[in-house]
């Protein structure tokens, strides 16, 4: 039953992402760029970033009296917060894929942005959805509290750059081919995918007022699943087809890239996955908040996906 | 003398913000993705947008009376909007000169970023100087008042993306070969190059408190000299080597791109970027500051500039 409420509160949430990022995400622009950026960006992904940003608010939020108006501001602050993580991830997404990255044609089930419409715009479009993402976090004072805004700049900016996102991807770059301890791995995907999924709980959480003990807790739960959602992905890279996965398959080992399946194995793999979704839970029963189901639920839903 | 006490000025500003983009850039990071983000914005540069965010800052401040921890909390702001809006400057021109978009070799005398560190780090490096400039605009609320925060973020935000400076890049992309009335280039140009000089004027203003008449002079003014700055582009493309411009002289020519040239002819441009710096002179008369000679004297550098 709760398994019904959880796939109906997440199929409105996503709905409604999907109509904030229409919104956002310009169909009209100079150059033609946004029909690039809508391709990269809507009618695909399972939104897991913007879900996660949502569920934290939700659990912070929980049980508190706030008037109306402080409700619809937060409401707004949050679906803002969610569609710029998920602009963040796409953009990442259309660089990535590019030829001097990992040079793949498929993705979502269809042809990556730079197939599409050439490489140059796929660049900028990339670019300008990381701008975006920073614009809508931004909207007129009245809209989001200043404070709030400025807040989350500081977490994605964060969970993007050099220290985050675009520092695993130098790592993962720098590593091709060459031997890597599971320490080395785990700092790498920390970076890489984890960042930014923490950042979406952080995000989340900051729609609201967590005493400082439900935050740590919050911290921990988002890079517990953070990780684990690598190690998935890992998995999945060797036990799906393209077909199922809607990109290119197989291709970290072809690439002779260092993974948790070739690092720990595919029995050692699946072992660390459920540890670390078990310690993200281990995270949300202390955290001392009233409601965290759809959180725990998202977990689970991580390490059960299989594309 | 008053040009002396300018040139000192402008000595000095560099120097800040040399040192402060030594600060914000890590020398040290995962993937080695700060020696190649260094290698793009650092020891390099006219420094003009910098210039702009500061000679504004030091205009609506002048004459008025603020405590001594308003004044360093507005120097902060100003030295780190001063480095936002170089970083995104640094990052387009280390993706433009990448192999998919201008193919560019040469830039401020040194091999371009992909040329030194690969196209993969390069494109990278560049993903990762456009979040900097959001992570250096959002220290902790303490360092700078979090509306300010906001604030800079929107302007700058808007300038780097789809309505600016990356739409404009897609309509020069869209536009290669294809005749162009001075309209259509216009338009271009004020995003590609005009959104952030604007930008970098009016993140100088945010420093203080302007009035409507003041905000609205330094909006012509920073208009007017965006446009103007690539009047002069154009002109010193046809008329100057690579070795004074720093990089590939004659690009646009050779790559069948409209502008200013083209379209009005050599005199007809010279007479343009006249017509533009004394609109921006005229919107510093009507703005009823008292001190904007900075912003005065840094027109008249644009348009008498030889590289």
């Amino acid at each position: 039953m709760i398994r019904d409420a959880f796939d109906a509160w997440m199929r409105s949430e996503i709905e409604a992402v999907e109509a904030a990022l229409q919104r956002f995400v310009p169909a009209e622009t100079p150059g033609g760029l946004g029909v690039a950026m809508r391709y990269g960006v809507l009618d695909g992904g399972k939104r897991l970033r913007p879900l996660l940003v949502l569920a934290a608010c939700a659990a912070v939020n929980s049980g508190s009296e706030t008037s109306a108006s402080r409700r619809a501001m937060l409401r707004e602050a949050s679906l803002r917060a969610a569609c710029a993580v998920e602009l963040i991830h796409a953009y990442s997404l259309v660089h990535d894929d590019m030829p001097c990255m990992d040079n793949d044609v498929l993705r979502r089930g269809k042809p990556t942005v730079h197939v599409r419409f050439g490489e140059a715009q796929a660049m900028l479009a990339g670019d300008a959805m990381q701008a975006l993402a920073f614009e809508v976090l931004t909207p007129d004072e009245a809209v989001v509290a200043p404070a709030l805004q400025a807040q989350m700049v500081r977490l994605l900016a964060r969970a993007a750059g050099h220290d985050g996102m675009a520092g695993g991807q130098a790592i993962d770059l720098a590593s091709v081919g060459l031997p890597m301890s599971e320490a080395s791995l785990q700092d790498m995907h920390r970076r890489k995918t984890g960042a930014l999924l923490q950042a979406s709980v952080l995000m989340g959480a900051h729609c609201g007022e967590p005493g400082g003990m439900a935050r740590r807790a919050l911290a921990g739960y988002g890079a517990a699943i953070g990780l684990a959602f690598q190690v998935i992905d890992d998995i999945l890279d060797v036990t799906q087809g393209s077909e199922v996965l809607g990109k290119t398959a197989g291709k970290d080992a072809d690439a002779n890239k260092p993974t948790y399946v070739s690092v720990l194995g595919l029995d050692g793999a699946r072992e660390r996955a459920h540890a670390l979704v078990g310690e993200a839970r281990s995270a949300l029963a202390s955290s001392g908040l009233a409601d965290v189901a759809w959180l725990g639920l998202l977990a689970e839903r991580v390490i059960h996906r299989d594309c």
